[in-house]
């Protein structure tokens, strides 16, 4: 039988400021991603945030940036092996105590934005990354875009890993993303987006935006918590999923340390 | 046999700036108590300095402090209860990872600056304090202001507690610190700080400022590393105390969780 | 015939946070007071705010904050006089700067929150925050709470002021507010507290918590932008005044420098 | 007569942290660039350096910098060029008015670090740093690398500009600047380094490299206030300038707005 995860970046509120329907997505999804404090997610965010994904029985993941509040984590900056190494370990060190204050136990990391996409294409910057998470913990998955540098790094550093796709981005046919700066980057249309997901979690493959057929063997479908129906969609595809035979579960990862 | 612990507050480095002689200190005393990120002490430094710490075989602290970089943690912010907790656990477990990944492990935790003044006469905020210690292990010793509302909040806790007493702040005739603005309130004479510790150490007690003998029940001694002559100082105390026949030696803490 | 200011706290967002209904409100009001980077207001926020404000003919106001983007400004921090003039016065240059980038002119400058507060009740640090103001331009005005030690401090400084009333916060027989932690503090009725903005700017008088009558003479009613329904209200509040004779207008400041 | 400015970054301290001998530089230069607490240069530093700039009669710069504390500015970071301007027309606007406040004025601006390569390479982000200085006040000098793409924009927005050069780091043969990380950047000896110096303000060259001739046509000359030596070195190349015949003094801008 067939069981895909669904992951969703959460905790992004910040102080006064709020973000998401993180209540609402919890109910639909197997794995969160909560912010850090470096893009989003104060400690009393991040608090509420793990408590509310314990409760839920939800698989709990540090989601950690590069240090830009402004730009909300999604500008690259130029930082260094040594700095991604550190900033990273910093971020999965916060959260875990979090997961561990609330009863809870970190079952993977997942980069955010700017330092994802640099992690996917940067090897000594993902193997930094990779490095951080297996000192803090061998039993961690590492999350990553599907056939990049990361999810690479991750078993060269001898860690389970899940290869991430995406159901309301469009792939190029060389099974990279369509970059969100061209037009059709977004399927906006929440049938396609579904369509999308249950081809990937069901034949592993989707059609590029040329029209040609791409494989993508994925371990996890993305849901992007700020589109404006977030939950909405996340339901639909639960449901799709659900009919089509698919579990939902989170990834089960290696030995704990 | 008489022991006491030596500890000092390291890693208040940040960036490109540099502060404190690190290196000279770690040689003298028993206890780091190191900066998390929100009054010094980046990601970088953090990590650099539990290395250190773990290659000296002196034991790691958590030295959290209210976010406030451009006052060193010194300016009180009037904090909730609640946030004291989400800012305690975040730093508490982002140190934690670095000691992780030197191959070490936390030893104690230490609040900094107002956070450490605001706790010591709080009982609030010293009880939200002790809590996050005790939620993320409750084998850490937690390291307060002898006679202060800190100790005294961990022990509800049910955690190990140390009590901090100084070798150059003069006490006041009731067991409390001479505040900072008034005049004599530091002794920068480094004997007669020299003399206090060994008093403290061997007799439990010192001299307060109107010259009567007021009792400090001490576990740890702090030797403030932005004193400009903080590593002699450390020599100097360490030997006067050796010659006395005191241990130098880190707190034993409680049953690791 | 009578004239009274409306004032609202404007550009809030920060980064890719929304807050506020900045263009709905700025139909309604004479003054916005523009976040300046310390506790919300990005620069790009900033520039935008400022634009829309230039458009719409609303003066423009620096909202200068201590240093505290998780608190939102609203947690005193114990900041030294000097400390207080400095950051007042690198706020209003900066916000200063878009004003004059937009064609526009700063207007005047109102502390924000926890600032406003210690403004208010501490003469060194109104003082402070007066000289701030005076040494960038003598023609600005300075807004603070009416009877307090701010508007007091401006006028010493030879500062034209504004006294500034609430229409939905509950004040205390001796003409002070009621506490925000208390029972009744803050009016949620709309109709409540459009009556309490007439009365103010008609008759200089609301009703207190224990039902006396207390003068309040207030240049300026404040329109607290996070209310749910801070448009509504403010158009309310314009044609309620309107209706009753009251011109709405800027309060009109000393010589430029 | 031959002319030429010396100026160096000042006001680099952070709070508890120092750096730089920003008063002995002061007396050696005539043009200081004064951090504006992007990468360092809190408001109570920022008002100290100014105040010792006009008490020195140097003419006084912002030195606005992308906003990265912990990497001092010298990061990358993917900035729009919408976020250029704003962020630069922050900067400018905060120091200004500490220049206002000391009785001052400001004369010019130079972006820090990061940000100062990026203009040089980047036209559209040149042209964004230009338009600030240029709305913010079109008398103000703008300085770049000689030769670069920020000059260039700030002739195209009708600012007066200054050629920027540099005494201690390698020129190659097309008159770019040897890469920090290749062998030969820095030229540590202050021999050598006073030697290029002289060239480029008597002669308009240095010598590259690979042993050629570089034409340098530099309006002014960089001091490394982060060399160890920056004081001495200063006094020496301001010395062997006046032997040279060469006087030492700020560029004159264009008119005031």
């Amino acid at each position: 039988m067939r069981s895909i995860d669904l992951n969703c970046d959460l905790g992004e509120s910040y102080g006064a400021w709020r973000m998401g329907e993180d209540e609402a997505v919890l109910a639909q999804i197997s794995s969160a991603n909560v912010a850090c404090g470096f893009h989003a997610g104060d400690p009393d965010t991040m608090r509420r945030t793990v408590q509310l994904a314990v409760a839920r029985g939800v698989a709990i993941g540090a989601h950690p940036s590069l240090p830009d509040l402004q730009g909300f984590g999604r500008r690259e900056l130029a930082v260094s092996a040594d700095e991604a190494y550190a900033l990273t370990l910093y971020q999965i060190g916060a959260l875990a105590a979090f997961a561990r204050g609330a009863g809870g136990a970190l079952h993977h990391v997942k980069p955010h934005g700017a330092l994802y996409n640099m992690a996917a294409r940067d090897a000594a910057l993902a193997a930094a990354i990779a490095a951080a998470v297996a000192d803090f913990d061998r039993g961690l998955i590492l999350v990553g875009l599907a056939g990049s540098a990361l999810p690479q790094a991750g078993r060269a550093a001898g860690l389970a890993v899940a290869a991430e796709a995406f159901c309301d981005r469009r792939y190029r046919a060389d099974g990279s993303l369509t970059p969100r700066r061209d037009a059709g980057a977004v399927i906006h249309d929440i049938d396609a987006a579904v369509a999308q997901g249950l081809s990937i979690a069901l034949r592993g493959e989707a059609t590029a935006g040329d029209g040609s057929r791409v494989a993508i063997a994925a371990d996890t479908l993305c849901i992007h918590g700020d589109r404006p129906d977030a939950a909405a969609f996340a339901r639909r595809l639960r449901s799709a999923l659900g009919e089509a035979g698919v579990t939902i579960a989170a990834p089960v990862g290696g030995a704990q340390a």
